[in-house]
């Protein structure tokens, strides 16, 4: 990519919206970010966002080569409608063509999670690989795969949804439909009921963890276990411990499945606990399979809450050269 | 691939090598096989090896392109030598070169499993599709994935060890050093142990498989409870519904992880089992994500024990072909 190339990169996310002009190192050159307000359809919203942009635009003196969008939720195979997005209550908005005719720029749609593993592939942890994994472990937990120098979009442009793979088949049941998915007990939302449980089964042991909810006035989450664990509290100790060996079991499935070089581990819950890597880590090498892990690297994530706008905006910038070397 | 064009597919397992002559259409013209003859070393199986191949060459008028081989083992990234292949007791075998030399053939070597996952892709029921992935559920699990119109091969050309992700993490020991590996539950050698756990365990209920086992002068093998299933046995009924759980779940997490078109299922416990397809099939499109079912189809393998051949074979062709093209 050339430096002196830059595009605009959005993240769409349920509750904020980021804009940032990236340059073609994959520096951030100027931000913005607003509340994603879904309340007015999305009509609305997509004239927000276009005035975001414009005034990025308005800012520099280069012109931006595209605009690539990452939507928390599926776009179509064909990269023009976003099929669904459930924080956005958006069903079928041709996102593309919209954006496209206001912005008289090429737009390219891409699903958030996947925007931000473009974002470490291109230039965070995973520069210069070819074979890598991205597992976010947030509220939720999703991923993008890169195998044989291409990220793999599936057949119906749904592949990586990591956090749905079944790793304890009589586990707890999942927000999807099934049961002992690896978000289910290592996403965020799943460390939180753990805890909110294991407080209920001992209130004594977990006194404590419930005494800094209501000292700091809010309700048992991941962060707060985080924080917890660190303070040497057993109960949080204890959880964070079961959300390793969750994440090792998984990343194990993942590791033998996919051969990758790199995998990279970013997202709240991480960013939280940053030690988990390193024991994943060694959980990994000891149970997967020795020539899946002859190469193997476990990396935290690079560019943290970049890397959604900067993977899109390197996407937009991908895809107009493309355009170029194909015309 | 020309329709006139052949090629020869070696598959080479532990126990059995099997050795085919294979047309452009993917057509046995005529094959061989023999006993895998380990305990004089790699010279003399290989020597072996070269015999059966000179032997279908003469008898056939079309000089074929080149000669595939599917191997029990770990092949180098570099296509050239068998790493390591524990059922052949070889350890960095450079394959490729010796077989060249004596043949004066191209020769491609490939994993066996991936070979079988060419054949069912071109030949079978792959055929005409760029997404899918094959499971051969068979003493263990193996695969291999096909995303985007190409094989994943991995950092470390092992992608694709599908039997070895986690679905029980509390689950049993694998033969690897994981627990609870899909391997673990639903291969046959998991199976079987299952089962003569079981008869251990409830002597009276575990009478009649004990019985059908010693009249027919065996041990307790997968096969054997496949039968017994089939014939109404409480006990075998229920290892075949737990197998089934194992294969659900597994097979939902590859649903989520690639979003494959097509999931193909064969291998000796699919052989044996084949209602188990409309099982999982059922099973997975109500736990899967529903945006990664869209275009799921879920088949039996069509090539059965000729995939491997058949695939080595292709794999042959198309290496050949791509020569041609790259000079």
């Amino acid at each position: 990519m050339d430096k002196d190339q830059c595009a605009i990169g959005v993240d769409l996310g349920g509750t904020k919206v980021k804009v940032a002009l990236v340059d073609g190192t994959g520096k951030i050159l100027r931000k913005s970010r607003m509340a994603t307000r879904t309340e007015n359809g999305p009509d609305a919203l997509v004239q927000e966002i276009t005035r975001a942009v414009c005034d990025l635009r308005q800012e520099e003196s280069v012109g931006p080569a595209g605009v690539g969008v990452g939507v928390a939720g599926q776009i179509a195979t064909n990269g023009e409608t976003v099929r669904l997005a459930p924080n956005l209550d958006w069903h079928d908005v041709e996102l593309k063509d919209r954006l496209e005719q206001v912005l008289d720029l090429p737009v390219a749609l891409v699903n958030d999670v996947r925007a931000a593993t473009w974002g470490e592939w291109l230039f965070g942890a995973g520069r210069g690989c070819d074979d890598l994994i991205c597992l976010f472990v947030g509220t939720g937990i999703g991923g993008g795969v890169v195998s044989g120098g291409r990220m793999l979009n599936g057949s119906s442009n749904t592949a990586g949804e990591l956090g749905h793979m079944t790793v304890d088949l009589h586990g707890p049941p999942c927000n999807c439909e099934n049961r002992g998915c690896l978000e289910a007990l290592a996403g965020g939302w799943a460390i939180a009921r753990r805890a909110r449980e294991a407080v209920a089964a001992d209130p004594r042991t977990g006194a404590p963890l419930k005494k800094l909810a209501a000292d700091q006035g809010e309700s048992i989450t991941a962060e707060l276990v985080a924080r917890a664990a660190h303070a040497g509290d057993p109960l949080a100790g204890r959880i964070v411990a079961e959300t390793a060996e969750a994440l090792i079991a998984g990343t194990v499935g993942l590791v033998n499945a996919f051969n990758p070089q790199r995998l990279i581990f970013g997202g709240g819950v991480i960013e939280g606990l940053p030690e988990l890597v390193e024991r994943i880590d060694q959980g990994v090498r000891g149970r997967a399979l020795k020539a899946a892990c002859e190469n193997l690297e476990l990396l935290p994530a690079e560019l943290h809450n970049d890397a959604g706008v900067v993977g899109a905006a390197a996407l937009a910038m991908r895809c107009d050269e493309k355009k170029g070397a194909d015309s």
